[in-house]
């Protein structure tokens, strides 16, 4: 029997792409990454909701259709124990030049890639986390979309090599806002803090989930600024994003951390929910 | 005989790349725009420091060898009266994740484009100027890097279809930092301004030659903030880049200029010159 496809391009298998495609001259595209669990990509709804908000805000149209969305999905992950599924929407072919053409055709990606060897140990005792000097630039324009252009995380991930799970990046003001690939909480006097995305940053799934679980345990949750002062006051610290689930922060460049009872709560709930590829 | 190719990959004839390629992915690479005269591409070393100049701040190693893309353009150009030659740069194919591996091998992709049909009349008797609604975000990191991640530019570029010869960015304090594909240069009691580009922006090749023209010409210049007031106040505004030369501006919006003399002075010099092809 003959292997799945790893790679499938507007649905047929392939490997390459025109050089002509604005994703690679202008990064002119969204993308989304999916953990898949027993052949299931996981959160699927909340991934595609969030592909089509992106299309729709750079008015990369037509945007895909979600049942072939679906269907390139169903046969990369047909065998697929524990992968990701990584999907991107490019704009497609143009000739030179920034302008939108109505005859753009946009070009539909999907792979299928190895699971991530996190050691277990971040999940459980927490990760060491830096603080980045490449900023995160404001932009409302682009703000919460997952969008292709990706340098200031390319240059930020530069920054360390492996002395660190995860760097945080602050915009311009001073204001910190996400990891490289991972969204920040905060427990702050005994209320979820979660930075506001509306100028800077990705609007992660996981980050929906968790806040999303944790108004249903009736936690107090806020979506504001977060100030270094916030940091260093802080009780509790956790990253999240749709393949790590969780990771507890024990420390934040000088600042070390307890893993409390909040992130253990969220942590269990999201482990063993639909959103980890559990049952529930 | 054989028709010269069009795109050289790592100097090789092709048109398509692989989808793993971080340009694709992450908007990860540079680029130039190279005007091509009689088969030649001009302020061709201009190019390749600045080219050069952007894999190192990036940290994309190796670096094209300058022989290596001097070939590329000389197989491609060979033939070409006028066109336009763009030279992309990536940081190669990798895995998924932002970190850099030293196993990177960066793409040197090389393109001939036709020369674009602007009006003549825009050289002549000037262009209408759109201030954009899409800002320009702030970021030291990347600024005066002619890079990939262009998904700001795509975005101000769609606010108008051709009623405007071109768009200008303002960054998110306000200040105007150049066009969508262009920079900008005003007369401001006497004294050339170019905007301060350190915070956001393109350093533009034909922005350089025009500061250097104007410096041998004895003009009073000056690269610095540039406020909407300025734009109210200035006596001459106009355009610059490597396939216009210069573009007078007759009008940004509802305020409206007279063609001056310092901006006719430049562009007769720039015209007259090797920056477009001429012999001088």
């Amino acid at each position: 029997m003959r292997a799945p496809p790893t790679i499938l391009i507007n649905g047929e298998i392939g490997e390459h792409i025109s050089i002509s495609d604005r994703a690679l001259q202008y990064g002119d595209g969204v993308f989304e990454t999916i953990a898949v669990h027993h052949g299931r990509p996981l959160l699927w709804q909340q991934h595609i909701a969030r592909l089509l908000d992106g299309c729709e805000r750079l008015s990369i149209r037509p945007a895909p259709d979600p049942e072939s969305l679906r269907c390139d999905a169903d046969e990369l992950c047909v065998d697929a124990q524990k992968a990701v599924l990584k999907v991107l929407v490019t704009r497609g072919e143009s000739g030179r030049g920034y302008a939108i053409s109505a005859q753009n055709r946009p070009n539909r990606i999907a792979m299928l890639l190895p699971w991530p060897t996190y050691p277990r140990e971040y999940a459980d005792t927490g990760v060491e986390v830096r603080i980045c000097d490449t900023r995160i630039s404001r932009n409302p324009a682009l703000a919460g979309i997952k969008h292709l252009n990706r340098l200031e995380q390319v240059l930020a991930r530069s920054e360390w090599q492996s002395e660190y799970a995860e760097g945080l990046m602050l915009d311009e003001a001073g204001n910190i806002i996400e990891g490289t690939m991972t969204n920040l909480f905060l427990c702050l006097q005994g209320t979820l803090l979660a930075p506001d995305l509306s100028q800077s940053g990705v609007t992660g799934i996981m980050r929906a989930a968790v806040l999303d679980r944790a108004r249903k345990m009736s936690l107090p949750c806020q979506v504001t600024s977060i100030t270094h002062e916030m940091l260093d006051g802080a009780e509790e610290v956790f990253l999240t994003n749709s393949i790590i689930g969780i990771w507890p922060v024990r420390r934040i460049e000088s600042i070390q951390y307890n893993i409390g009872g909040t992130t253990r709560r969220l942590q269990k709930e999201i482990e063993g929910s639909h959103c980890f590829g559990q049952a529930s």
